[in-house]
């Protein structure tokens, strides 16, 4: 397996990383630092420095001047040198230096050829930016398992009726059959669940009674690499989605960035356009939601992959069901994506 | 290395998976789930979904149906898929499904050809079955080392002279020269102590005094690929062993099934024909035992593994003794008949 | 990479290995048992029975004689076997014997061919035998990385100003500029460091004043294959190095012994010609330098290591600086002695 290198994959979210702090993090196998100057501009480096192959990150910052703490080399964040305590400073005393953007409250890093590195290939997440903070909530997941496990698990939300029973699933994911489309560089998965039977939460979000139904809807839109938006909501049967008060949205992002090959960076946010001003709910809701990922889809994704171990999905011949479809094209629109890099 | 593999392998003690229950044990490098339906009947799969590849270990059992907790595709014990709730059940939605029979209070695997699975080929292991719950005791230690260093230590009891010298050593067992035979598919390991030094366990059994000796005897008779009983007894010196009150004679179970090159499922048991009806004894014995071989044969058997590291006894050279015949003849049937099965 | 085999690697510190004791250390990846007698000479042996490769270390010592704790094999120092419970004695009976040294309070392994085994090839290390007690203190450390990093850390002390910047560093080191000089079968890089400000632990242990400076040098020999003896000292400005009560200097050694390719036996040791008879100051010195090695030195070196995974340093070509020219040829005298061994 090789990674899809020239995009952009989500490093952090904004707040890991302090005005003139760093931060560490393998990306794609490669160990980055990232780090801000007093302005909070963002860099990101190869977390190695090319004299003695110590980590700046055991080294120190200076605004937007990292130092390693080995013999004291400085780079600024272009990855030049900028200070050599035993002698001249050489145009060739270089680190790698990654491009890195900060947009919708995360920082973005460019893992392949930096010429090709363009601000405009990144997707547009601005809901994260405009939600307001008590009707937001994110959070990070370091996953033990290949990343394009957790995108197939966000492409097939069925298993939410098997695995989250007692929070997310009514059978109502698996009743409806999923539409999926594609477009050049997207893969969407859409969902219609009319006059069903409410979730758990969705029952209890709506205080609805005994045997009453709901309308609710899902549609997950991946895009290159493993950047996924899901958009879903409900309505009491036959209403009108008309974001009056008797729609209920959320809009959340799933966002995976490969650490190796066996270990995954989850990132999540959810927003929502009800109750939007309830702080103590927001937290419930976030609660519930780290809770369900990190004892339900862990676990299980973990556990997958160590029953795959080393060998690819293909190689163990799954046995393809009609909820696979948005992860299989998924897959193989990546791996045509990988193999078009790779030439 | 390669296992037999058209043979029983000990999977498990009856009473480790409750009627309605699972049970999840690698075996032969392969993960297996044991279950059993309302009425008890055993059956085992490979512990993994052929969909996603879940482990069914993580999803739940129903009167003799696994269902995979991640998108409920259903299996009955023997492998086929009964209930997809996302489509048509077809004929090719199958699951690997091993032979197993359960007798002697164990759980028997056929991890070769299930064609070939042959209830009859099965050890005759009655005795623990007929044994009083009072002269019976039993055990289960997962072994850090390859299953065949534990065969070649009971194959080579003078070890208890040397690593048990406090409990069960007196120098008896290296002072009489064992006498090894071999059947088509059986080695024999036999040994007669007359008039000799007790071991501290046989002489606080006994009540012996200071200088006080015993005829003992002792035989070890090995089927492959794993399978161990052992008999031993002693009388006093010169008496019949005829079953007397003078007569005390152990019979036991040493049975070792692989869980990968590195690591063994070690099954034992005791049984016992003299104060078959005192349960502190009983408990007593089996705590004295569990202690010697957590704390004596596994920690020596890992560290002689761990000298090993990956290589074959043969290829390191061993200096071979006398004392090595039984644990050779065993070595050598065993090779032959692996590679008989891979011809 | 492979080992300088024929030359003296330091074992263990004396006080490792009781008189009639033993003491497991596994060198250049093999596992040897030091063992002495009751007069305490010291042997070495492979620690592993040559009969079923269980560790001698887990069986026990009588004055000489080294029995294995499974089966009862006794070797003598030489690695012949002198005692087989089960059987003759023969001439083939042996395990891997290694020539050891003790002197300078430490045992030394040799390796390589046992016939070229020379006493006079062990580097002279008499001072620290001379030094009192209450002027000598010494350290290991069970270091995660290649040996040569270890060596490469003491070939380059600039990193004391940034690594140790609140005890050792001063900005002195990196101001200086080394003289770096080659012998056939050593390597020494030195310091003068006229008119200086002092470390924090030079200010402190001198009492000096705000502002007050020093006179200071420092050399460091390498003997191979990772023997290094490193001389400090300092005098008020201009003084004379005469030993006078002006005079403070410290006399160390750390040596290194390659555990496997990435993990290391850190030896050290500190002597000194000033408040030689103050125990509380040398035991406080000696803290001071345990801290310092294992909560600075060791956590960087470990992380360079990570950073440099499986890979050769000039593997990874790194950007060399003028202060990495002791380390560098120590590294290619080194790697001439590997080649011309494995002619």
């Amino acid at each position: 397996m090789t990674y899809l290198r020239n995009c952009w994959y989500m490093a952090a979210w904004s707040d890991e990383i302090e005005k003139g702090g760093m931060f560490a993090r393998t990306i794609l196998d490669e160990p980055v630092v990232l780090f801000r100057n007093n302005e909070g501009e963002i860099n990101a480096l190869l977390d190695r420095c090319p004299h003695r192959f110590a980590p700046f990150s055991k080294g120190k910052v200076d605004d937007g001047v990292i130092s390693c703490g080995y013999h004291g080399l400085s780079f600024d964040g272009g990855g030049q040198c900028v200070h050599n305590p035993h002698g001249a400073v050489l145009k060739n005393m270089k680190v790698k230096s990654y491009p890195v953007i900060e947009a919708y409250r995360s920082i973005w890093i460019w893992m392949g050829d930096p010429e090709a590195a363009d601000r405009d290939l990144l997707q547009d997440l601005g809901f994260l930016e405009t939600a307001p903070d008590t009707a937001f909530s994110k959070g990070y997941l370091h996953g033990q398992a290949n990343y394009q496990l957790y995108v197939d698990n966000i492409l097939d939300l069925t298993h939410a009726d098997f695995l989250h029973a007692d929070t997310l699933g009514s059978g109502a994911w698996t009743r409806a059959r999923a539409k999926v489309t594609e477009t050049d560089d997207s893969v969407s998965v859409n969902r219609e669940c009319p006059n069903e039977i409410p979730s758990p939460l969705q029952r209890s979000f709506r205080n609805l009674k005994e045997g009453e139904r709901i309308d609710s809807w899902n549609n997950v839109d991946w895009h290159a690499p493993a950047i996924m938006v899901l958009h879903g909501g409900n309505v009491p049967v036959g209403a009108l989605r008309d974001g009056s008060i008797n729609t209920m949205t959320t809009l959340n992002t799933h966002i995976m960035t490969p650490e190796t090959e066996r270990t995954t960076h989850y990132f999540f946010a959810t927003t929502r356009d009800f109750m939007t001003d309830d702080t103590d709910f927001n937290n419930g809701f976030a609660e519930t939601r780290n809770r369900i990922f990190s004892t339900e889809d862990e676990p299980m994704i973990h556990a997958q992959q160590e029953r795959m171990g080393d060998k690819d999905l293909w190689d163990l011949d799954p046995l393809l069901l009609r909820i696979d479809e948005g992860a299989v094209r998924v897959r193989r629109k990546l791996a045509r994506m990988i193999e078009a890099e790779n030439k």
